[in-house]
């Protein structure tokens, strides 16, 4: 067995409506900063034990399936890195 | 100009207590998933026009420092990469 870390990160599909980052990206064009587009999203860094990397991408992925992500709304990718 | 996309990457730091990343953490545990950690973290996408890389992140990091992330209790990272 291997120790991974995961990272599965959450977005918002496009067309889908993002409140608390219009207001981030108001807030920030108020503090005088210029931007063209502001998105947000939620990051997972999920420490594992696996036989490869795939198999920890895998997992990875059903737990973004089962509770992370919304598929209705979300998507989602994974990145797998061999932990130190 | 140059069109970038700069992502902020925001942490707790170590010792800052996640209680959203225990609860998470335990109810993938009782879905039956096998995990030695997870860390919540929130990225924040910003499209933005500046005349090189170096501008781009500069500005990314002010963004950090005055909104995004809060120094107390948050370590953050800046990602620039050219938008197509």
């Amino acid at each position: 067995m291997t120790a991974f870390t995961a990272t599965v990160t959450v977005r918002l599909k496009r067309g889908v409506l993002d409140p608390e980052a219009e207001t981030t990206q108001r807030q920030l064009e108020r503090l005088g900063f210029d931007l063209d587009d502001l998105r947000s999203a939620d990051r997972f860094e999920i420490d594992l034990d696996a036989d490869g990397a795939d198999e920890a991408a895998e997992r990875a992925e059903e737990m973004a399936e089962r509770l992370l992500a919304n598929p209705t709304i979300h998507d989602y990718d994974v990145e797998v890195a061999e932990r130190e």
